[in-house]
């Protein structure tokens, strides 16, 4: 089967690298731990040679990249393009970065856009990568799609599938924070997290979460005084916190209309979102297939990358 | 002028002890840095007796204290007392704790109560030290009541001029968790803080954080976009981030009905709340003196440690 393109996921932590068939399936796949974090001084070219020089020596295709690597940290930004924002709109707007390659016909990797929005308080939005997740994930028209994660997303398509604004909810960072640093952690052994998930527990937190959202920097207190009460244990706390943070997140982006959502992602976060939107009497579908290289095929197929 | 007590005011940080004359006015006052958390082996007493040894030596008057010296990690610890609550109840509710005194007669110190109450999430919600210093207030029946600071606390008293219920907003710990520790923090220079407050950032970040209460785990995501975009500086972030707690806790606590408020506190913290609230038309009396002193008078005359 001859190979059509090489697509990259080029994140913070991590880089991720899929050669495609002419139908977008994967003929072979790659990893480095070379996320943009980590690239020295700026030599994104030869991490990229390195990983998979043979391939484009062997192959000769075109290169496509979403991530972390389109950002003003990456190798070149690739500016957020406006919602609404169609795929065939992003394919129009691919940031176009030479490198030393090892033959001709190869030296250029296209970089996906990022998306911005502005919400009804009109401040910006952002992300990048998780659109080209979303446009693999070919969800229906007028989905709702919820990306758990350490800033985790809630996107709004329009009756055309396209992207109509979507929400940041920085709900990983801040149970990072609050455990690690805060006066909340003091009372806390996460050592034993995730071996030991108290489903209970969480989903009282859940529900806390929920009533209280409208209070969230009251709400989260009671992480605190539970543990001062006696009520919950230093093992139970971390649980009952990751429960208040989710169940605050759905709480406000349910202000939305939320009645369906799109759960995209694996693992156990995604799981516990999956326990909140069922306690909580949301419906959903679990998305867990990795849709960032079919985004990236569909991306490179619609920019006239790959003839097809 | 003969001396009638010893009130101390014994936080995390500080203790502070004042000799009081029979109207609960300060003959003397001392400050040591040996605050709760610095105190060495439980050595409370060692620490007492150097601060103030020659007093009770010299006029073998009661001691009272207040604050975290009463908390589990503390001294002795001086149980909560429940919602709603009157100074006299807390005058009956004072923990005892023996030490050993130069002098018979003041070898013991009375600790006041902190206060617990539930809210409408049926989660408990407590204090330790701002109650003493509301009753040294001494504030009108009905009055609502704001103590900004790490944890700021927000107090609703009743017809009576009793605690009915209060909350705490973690508004300020979030704060310095945001800017020192998330990623918030990567696009901030909180070096000049203090030093060039910028007000109109500050009232923009307010009034978002007032709009957006409700969704503050989005909210707070501007402080990072609108640096993103250019539109605010590295100086700037920081005034726009506070503007987006304060105006988050006000936005919350305005939901239990805020007409006018009584602030109570010093400083440039206390100052960027009598901005908040006079930029949301929410009437203030800002009340600055040092209260605690005068409620530990008050509690121990309501107690009958003092005769007046």
């Amino acid at each position: 089967m001859t190979a059509q393109l090489i697509a990259l996921d080029w994140g913070t932590s991590n880089l991720r690298a899929n050669l495609l068939d002419p139908y977008g399936h994967s003929l072979e796949q790659r990893q480095s731990a070379m996320g943009v974090m980590k690239v020295p001084n700026g030599e994104f070219g030869s991490v990229l040679v390195e990983l998979c020089g043979d391939w484009m020596q062997a192959h000769r295709v075109p290169l496509i990249a979403s991530g972390m690597v389109g950002s003003r940290q990456g190798w070149k930004e690739a500016p957020y393009l406006s919602c609404p924002a169609t795929l065939k709109q992003a394919a129009l707007h691919l940031t176009e970065v030479q490198f030393d390659a090892p033959v001709a016909g190869t030296n250029c990797v296209y970089i996906a856009p990022g998306l911005k929005c502005i919400d009804e308080h009109a401040q910006t939005d952002v992300m990048r990568g998780e659109e080209t997740q979303i446009w693999g994930a070919q969800l229906p028209p007028s989905s709702i799609c919820v990306l758990p994660g350490t800033h985790s997303k809630w996107i709004w398509l329009d009756a055309a599938g396209d992207f109509q604004n979507f929400k940041t909810f920085m709900t990983g960072e801040m149970y990072s924070l609050l455990t690690q640093h805060s006066i909340l952690g003091r009372l806390m052994d996460i050592s034993e997290t995730g071996a030991s998930f108290k489903l209970e527990v969480f989903l009282r937190g859940v529900s806390l979460g929920v009533s209280g959202h409208a209070e969230v920097l009251h709400t989260l207190f009671a992480a605190r005084t539970t543990g001062l009460m006696g009520h919950l244990n230093a093992i139970e706390l971390p649980d009952f916190l990751s429960g208040i943070l989710i169940g605050a997140e759905i709480g406000s982006a349910r202000l939305h209309a939320v009645k369906q959502v799109h759960l995209l992602g694996e693992g156990s976060l995604c799981e516990r979102y999956a326990q909140a939107f069922q306690h909580q009497g949301i419906a959903f579908v679990h998305v867990s297939e990795q849709a960032t290289t079919k985004g990236q095929w569909l991306l490179a197929r619609a920019a006239g990358l790959v003839k097809v």
